[in-house]
């Protein structure tokens, strides 16, 4: 089985940053931490002037958090700091001064939603369904929330926040405006990755700074917000009910 | 011809809540404080997980104001506290710490819009059209504006606003987010408000709380709003051109 | 060839503006400021009751910012000068007390997105096509970005801001809220934009400068905030890059 890994590969001017897990890309808290530093550090590289954030494997996109490292959580602050995974990297997303494409090629789920919210630009095959399945848990999307609700509204994400059994299409997604656009194939996504992300390369980048400014307008308090929302869940994961539910997943 | 009532039926942890009025729905005021004072128990009984908000009969599911009780109002006084009906029972679901489930089984305007809104998670048959008709008697959604935005956004709630005498099918209402699903019949409807409601009784209470709460950041001023906004509909129903058109509905 | 021209004619209560330029209605700064100047007149006649916003011609309806003018910028003072010619009209668009329909008959482009957000209801052909072209020229949609993710969104504006070379559909800005209806011809189009005008005419005054009040709650911040925006697009066009791509377009 391949490990799992936090690589970058640049090629153009591009900043390709793949993630992998064996465990259908569910993100244990090393490597969330190395996803947030890679992109900080790609942020800050003079050499990359668009990013694109991917995973490994042709099936599921993200399966969010890891579910094995949710059960050993004992207490609130270390609840707290699994939970800050997400957070750091959606927040070092967001405070990204370069666009980044995303490229879902299969299933997001819980905080998979979140990276897939959380990039500027995202396309998608048609399997790309999306699941909110927090709640299921005993838990809530409370830290990639307000990422989700940035792009899909607030009906479209309550809608599936309070729905975490079900898959929502790729085509739902596209005409909620999660993903731009969507793709048959993984290779035609490829393609029209490395195009859109190539094409942006050709333009002002003091114009695209200014520009990831104005998206991002308005959240300029998630530093704290995704914090305070890593606390709830934190909080929440100690409860009687997470703890059983997670029992019946051992 | 049946009498207009406020009741509630608890069955496997759910909460019915049921108005009724012979007109079409129209809610009256003191059906009105009724209904927010029926919200605001069921949701501090221990014995009620998640309510459903729904209304008697097979038509209209509420078809706003009383048009016999805005003819009587004499004074801005007065017809602020008219307005401050549907403003206390948005209010009222908005502080509920528990889902409410919206079913909506027929056509719904002005004030009805609100309450489908003020809604968690709204499911509706294909008859269950939408309408915002208050300019059409020289007012404004002004109280369930704020709503009506919140769900389906700027540009839709304002496009229904300044179109008072259409209907806007159930079919829109689901694509701009108000409904999560549109069904063909009336007992279909019923089947998935149940099973959906019963199923959000499986979940974790303390989670549910939470999103409730980060469902509504930043509608924390709407007691005040919403009140604002009732004195501006209590001041437009004394204009000579709104005590105009209802003297032709009279 | 025609002259360019800002132009009024009243007719049953309803105000009609009509911009154009023979280069497909790009708007120098003088049209622009002509433009500001009669939407805040018209706004207070009382002889009218309701604006309609068009341009002349039967294809483009607006194609954004004159080129001509752009090429001759020299420093960040003319520079933000001139890109407060569109905040300008959308401000006095904004702060009418009267309801303002679009009527857009062809191809919107960079500031002519802007004026057609700005509309409080807004119909179209199916030849409206959009596109926000400016980071193509090195600059970004910065001053009419507000309005156009007002109206469609964060996610609809920021995927066509990063997007400069491709139209997006007619029937896709109606699907995300820019347009309320879209119609095959020009003719149709006239007939039903004057009878919605016609018809918001027959409205209470009063009740409609609340609504329009209640439209654009939580944009009172921007006379200041565009002013900002068209400071950051007139030093922008001062870039190497800019420069470079207008020299191209000479």
């Amino acid at each position: 089985m391949m490990e799992p890994y936090v690589k970058q590969k640049n090629k153009n001017g591009i900043g390709y940053i793949e993630f992998f897990h064996p465990k259908h890309n569910s993100l244990p808290a090393h490597l969330l931490s190395e996803l947030s530093r890679t992109i900080i550090n790609a942020g800050e590289d003079d050499s990359v002037k668009v990013m694109v954030l991917q995973s490994g494997g042709d099936r599921t996109f993200c399966a969010g958090a890891s579910f094995e490292e949710l059960v050993d959580i004992e207490n609130e602050e270390s609840g707290k700091e699994f939970f800050s995974g997400f957070a750091n990297v959606i927040n070092a997303m967001r405070k990204c001064p370069k666009f980044i494409v995303g490229r879902v090629q299969g299933k997001a789920i819980g905080g998979g939603v979140g990276l897939a919210s959380a990039a500027d630009y995202c396309m998608a095959t048609k399997y790309a369904d999306i699941k909110l399945s927090e709640l299921n848990l005993g838990l809530g999307p409370f830290v990639v929330g307000p990422a989700v609700q940035r792009k899909i509204g607030l009906s479209a994400m309550s809608q599936i926040a309070m729905d975490p059994n079900s898959f929502y299409s790729a085509d739902w997604a596209l005409q909620k405006g999660l993903y731009t656009k969507v793709f048959d194939s993984v290779s035609e996504l490829d393609d029209a990755v490395t195009v859109f992300a190539e094409t942006l390369c050709t333009y002002n980048p003091k114009a695209m700074v200014e520009m990831k400014t104005m998206f991002w307008r308005g959240t300029e308090d998630w530093d704290m917000l995704l914090t305070q929302r890593a606390k709830i869940s934190g909080r929440l994961v100690l409860s009687e009910f997470t703890k059983e539910k997670l029992r019946d997943y051992k």
